[in-house]
Formats: C-alpha cells, structure tokens, sequence
C-alpha cells in the first residue's frame, strides 16, 4: 500500500440541481412521492419542470456533494461522475474543481443532455427529488482510472449507480482496484426507494465485502431488511457490514461495528430550510473524521455539523466553510 | 387609449446570473470594482469564472428581476428581452414564464450564448457583477412588439440598454409607442457608472420627455449631475423628471415631483446577506403601487419590502412572496 494520494475519492451520478419551492399539493398534483428520489424520462422532465416555479440552480449529485463537503473540511478529494460537454456540464465542472475536488472523467461528447434533478422543496423543509440521468447513465469502466482508484484511502460510492446500466460495472471495477490495493471503500444506500430497487445485490455487496462501510438512514434500513424494527435491523447490519452509519434526523445517528453502537447526537437546528443534501453531508463529515482518525464520536459529530449547515438552505452544497464551523464547535480538523 | 392588458412592461439584458461568495482580496485581486457593473467580454468571462469558487446559479437581469417582482405582488407583467436558445437560454425563459411573466422575445438561433453576469458577493453583502451581454447584445427594434407596447400602462427600462449596441433603438422604439398610447415610460438608471458613461443621452431622454419616471440610487443620481450635494441633485431631478424616485439603501427612499418631496422609510432588516437585486426589487414594489394608485408613499413602502426580501438571500429573484408579505405588513396588494 502506497501513500494515498488522496483521501477520499466519490464516484457517483452527476446531477445538476434545479431547486424550486413547491407545495404538497404541488406533489401530490404530479403523482410524487415526498422525500424519495424518482428517476423520470426526458418527457417527464420536461413536463414536471414546465409545471414548477421559478428556481434556482446548483451543482448536486449524492456522492459529489459528499465529496465536496470533504474537501470542504480540508482533506483531499476526488470525484468520478459524467457530464456531457454542454453548458451545464461546464458549470458543474467549474463548481466541482472550484471546491478543489480533483475531477477528471472526461464529459460525454454526444447522447443525452448533462443529468438534471428537478426537486420540490415543501414548507417544511422536505425534498423530493426527479432526476433525469441523462449523461450520467454513460459512466463507464473504462472511466474508471485504476491508478486514480488506488491512490485513494477511501472510496465512497452511492447506491444511485446500481440506476445507470454501465455505472455499476465501474463500481465493481473500483471496489476491486480499491481492495486490491488495501483501501476501504463505502457505499450510501442512497434512497429508500433505490434499495427497493437493489436490495439483494446490496446486501451482496455487503455480505461478499465488496464495501465496508455502510451509510443509510433509518427509511432505507429499513427497506434494507424489511423491517421496522430499527434494533433488529441494526443487529443485521452490525452482521452484514464491518462498519455501519445510520443517520436518524434530528435524533442524530448510530455508528455499528463489532465491537459496538455508538450513538451520536444531531447539532439542532432553528429551522430546517431544504433537506437536500442532508445525508450526503453527513456522509462527508463522516468520511472526513475516518480520515482523520478521531473515532466513531467524533465523526458522527463532524457528520452532523456538515448536515446542520446544509439544511439551513437552499440547495445540497456547503455555503459556510466547514472546516471553520468545525473549528467553531471545537470538532477536530 | 385602450384598457391595458398589461400593467408593467419591462425591457432589459436578459442575464443569467452565476453568484458566488468572496473576499474583498478577491476583488482587489481580479481588479473589480465593488458595488459596480463591469461588462466584460468572452475571454474574461472565462478568466472571472475560473478564478471564482463554487456557485449557485438563478436568473437575473435588472429589469427582469424588477418584472418578476411587479408579477409576485400580484400584477399583469411582461417582459422583452434576449437569450439565445441555448441551455442556460431555457433556464432562463422557464424561470421567467414560471413567475407568470408574459415573455414572447425569440431567442437567439445563432451568435454568442445567453448572457451572464458573474456575481461576486463579499461578506458585508454588497454584490459586485461582472457582465457578459451575450446573446442580449443582440436585443433590436425588431424585438419590440407594438401591440404589445400599447398594451402595457407602464413601460420600463433599464439604463443598461444603452451598453448593447441596437438595444437603444428598441428602447426609445417602445418609449415612442408607449406614448403614442398615452402610457408612461420608467426608466432606472442602473448604475453609477452606466450613467458615466451615458449621462448625457440619459439627462436628454429625460429633459425631451421620452421618459416620465426615473429611478435612481444615491450614486447614480451623484453621477448623473456630477455632485455629492445630495438636495442639489434632488432638486434638479425635479426640474428634469416629472417623478423621481431615489433609494438610499438603509435610509429609505425619497420620492420627488412637482408637488413635492416624501421621504419613505426603509424595513430594517436583520442581516444583508446579498444586495444583488436590492434596487431592481425596490422599483417592483414602486411600481405596483403605482400601477394600483396608492401614492408616493405606499409606493415607497411596498418597494422598500421587496428590496427588503432580496436582500436577506442569494439571488435577485423574491424567494418569499411578496404579495404574501405586503399583507402581512398591512400594505395595499
């Protein structure tokens, strides 16, 4: 095992967001789900977006905001996503290597448009999510760069890619390089929808240690074991995974290995504006306090401050530094 | 003169606008002016772009924000105004017609992309734009429908019409046709050194009567007749202008004609978080007053609301309700 040359590298769907304030009528009028990720057509996207209000745009993509928020915090990142080369794809390129992510997967020249989220935030601060693939869905193997893989400590990947064809085939390939080269690698579940979708293949992943650490919350724990019964569903998962991170809202989150639970408190928040990004912040807090090595405590804290900031506004991207924030609270960087 | 089917016509540069957080080194590093409008061409575009941290993306253009603001409150708006039909280009046409903006203008098939102003936001909250015309350059007479001129009781225009090289013959096209049809035209002046630049062909559009009402900030009118003398200004304003309307930021507004001089208090607010707007917001409230004939000082007031709203948030565009907010605030809707 060499010197990594970076800490955490995120492969996963590139999504541009389109955030617009919407009502449950809103929802229910167009048949969503609140609080799901649906994938949509090229149809439908234009038809959900003719029907929504004036928005506001920024770069999103589960795994990227995660990877972002790592950056963030001060530690050295990378991503693998697919944009086309059209000017959409050019402003998620610039916001990506803006936030000093190291980005270099080669934009798609032709197919469809750079993938678009199109999400209804609710007055109580919930997001529900539809995305179009779009470019996204060409994410390959072949752009996955095996010298790239190897160089990272840790490679975080979103359960979103089991959606595209080709993308789980890179996923595999980077978890292989990954391990052949002793580094960790985690997987969100990403939706509770999404493990509906996949749920044995995820549990293999698990189970045959393709990833080993788990990051979900309690809805796709839930989906995962088909259960409610959120004690007996982190006793498998403490079985399935040798590291498992179940975030609870604002009842914080768990961290389950074998050798225990550590519970983890939310830093509360005045008021909840936009839960997009919620969960990937977290993520990145997380990944950012395994990097540094401060435990379970202290990276479930981390985790929980990148989630506080997020979802004090609009959209799924860091707007205060992190690593100040976390200076802030004492929390180490 | 017929009924009108519009109450507040507004021709602007349509502009994307790409906002981003800054230092105030940044600006001194990149040789930017704070507070100003600097147009700049392609190649710096992508200089400013590049140097820029991750952004968040809405549309913008002043007369656009001040036509979707007139709309928010509740009346019948229109907008003319020129992207090119490109990606950012439909971004831009769904956010206005979303916000219930009649908007026809064709898009450009072919020439430079969809204008956008890189947008620099320092921690005091004041903005600093850098604009890219685009596709707005290309704003011509061509573009002004006469039937719908005459249909709008007020036309508004923005001072920046005088930097695209046709879009001043548009403008003083519709300013002909509006008042061959017995409407009003309204001019805000735009900026400090729009009006350097201008000043002359602006003072004369005043002084031959092609506009009825002007818009301008404390440094604009400074500008405009070259003294710091504040009641000097005032009172040639007066002389040159059948209504002038100057906001004073946390001062509040003074709104002058032949009657008189009312002065009209701002509505504190808690923190400014970004002024991108601040002006264009506060003549859509002006003008709503006036379109719904409460007088020069609820006018005053339902501006100083909307510039209030924008301010508290990135973006030019009303996040809350302004209609929603002027009742709650006992102001007329």
């Amino acid at each position: 095992m060499t010197t990594a040359q970076y800490d955490v590298l995120g492969i996963g769907n590139a999504i541009f967001d389109i955030l617009v304030q919407a009502d449950d009528a809103f929802l229910a009028a167009h048949g969503m789900t609140k609080g799901s990720m649906a994938l949509i057509d090229e149809a439908r996207a234009i038809a959900v977006y003719r029907a929504m209000g004036p928005a506001t745009e920024m770069s999103g993509g589960s795994a990227a905001n995660t990877i972002v928020g790592v950056a963030d915090f001060g530690a050295r990142a990378a991503y693998v996503g697919k944009v086309k080369d059209d000017q959409i794809g050019q402003l998620y390129t610039h916001d990506i290597r803006a936030a000093k992510v190291a980005y270099a997967t080669a934009p798609a020249k032709d197919g469809p448009a750079t993938g678009c989220s199109y999400i209804l935030v609710t007055p109580d601060g919930e997001r529900t999510m539809n995305t179009y693939l779009g470019a996204a869905q060409d994410l390959t193997p072949a752009d996955i760069d095996p010298a790239q893989i190897a160089a990272a400590s840790i490679v975080y990947l979103e359960g979103y890619l089991w959606d595209p064809k080709n993308a789980k085939d890179a996923f595999v390939k980077a978890s292989k390089i990954a391990h052949d080269n002793k580094r960790k690698v985690a997987l969100t579940l990403s939706d509770a929808f999404c493990v509906g979708r996949y749920r044995d293949e995820f549990l293999g992943l698990m189970r045959d240690n393709t990833v080993d650490v788990i990051f979900a919350n309690e809805a796709e724990l839930a989906s995962l074991y088909q259960t409610a019964d959120f004690e007996a569903a982190l006793a498998q998962l403490r079985k399935d995974v040798a590291l498992g991170v179940v975030t609870r809202s604002e009842k914080g989150c768990v961290v389950a290995d074998n050798a225990g639970v550590t519970a983890v408190p939310a830093f509360p928040v005045a008021k909840v504006t936009d839960t997009t990004g919620a969960g990937d912040l977290f993520a990145a807090g997380f990944l950012f306090g395994m990097v540094r090595g401060v435990g379970h405590h202290e990276s479930g804290r981390l985790g929980a401050l990148a989630a506080a900031e997020v979802i004090q506004h609009i959209g799924a991207r860091p707007q205060t530094s992190l690593k100040a924030l976390a200076q802030q609270h004492g929390l180490p960087v």
